[in-house]
């Protein structure tokens, strides 16, 4: 671990919460570098990250029909649903999530989350402030996922 | 670092979120051993801890007029309120929370949450899974803390 100075920490003592999940000063970024990968219709809000923090908090929302990449990594994810209903891809099964489900992500599964039900879909992930890059599905990973029927209809949007 | 509760040692794919906060398979824990600090009236349940992630995500729930332990440490804590309205002690500082607003409490900083708004103050935190236990304040400290009027009327419970 690092060594930190305390007084060089970044944390904000109070961060207020503005309606439809924006917090003052915490810009609205892209999900991804524009072309970096398949996505659609998706912010990132990062509420913390902190040197003094081992892990970071992000809020990530689609709005209806939207949807981040499939993919997979080393590094694990801890979800919180935090705003309206969808479904997950979680390794070979497709689950429908609300408000305050939580999904755990482990190492090397691929995932995805849509927002299925006409509505906005945001999460909380928590992450290893270090951590590896994702990997993207080749035409066999897809393929082999596309073997379960239910993921299928998942990847193709059949499922709300 | 602690044994992992072999319970825990998993990350469980999906975990359904109950009416109240509460959580399927998630035991409702005391806040800390009874006699160990003082506090009132607050409950702690674990949401996310995993070998594999280097922060554990808990919710903490105050009833109405409860209180966590004023305390202080190295390790940093990120919290999102999750649910109702209180105050939080931050150093000097007295500050009103609710919903979803975001409360950065840097190393060694003095912290208490209070549920003083006559409802139940639940709050997600995040902290870093290895960690220094915490410090409570001597009187020195008490005495310096309630030099501020606000702290004082904080600290004795007259805010509300």
């Amino acid at each position: 671990m690092d060594t930190i100075d305390p007084n060089l920490s970044q944390l904000q003592a109070l961060v207020r919460a503005f309606q439809g999940f924006r917090w003052e000063g915490v810009e609205l970024m892209p999900y991804k570098e524009e072309g970096s990968a398949p996505f659609k219709a998706i912010s990132r809000q990062t509420l913390f990250k902190d040197p003094a923090l081992a892990c970071e908090l992000r809020y990530f929302e689609m709005a209806a029909d939207g949807y981040s990449t499939v993919e997979r990594h080393e590094h694990a994810h801890g979800v919180m649903i935090l705003r309206g209903h969808g479904h997950v891809l979680l390794g070979g099964e497709v689950r429908a999530v609300k408000p305050n489900d939580l999904v755990g992500i482990p190492a090397w599964t691929w995932h995805q989350f849509r927002a299925t039900r006409g509505e906005p879909l945001g999460f909380l992930c928590m992450v290893n402030a270090q951590r590896d890059k994702p990997q993207l599905p080749a035409p066999a990973d897809l393929a082999a996922l596309r073997a379960t029927p239910a993921v299928a209809d998942f990847l193709d949007g059949r499922i709300g």
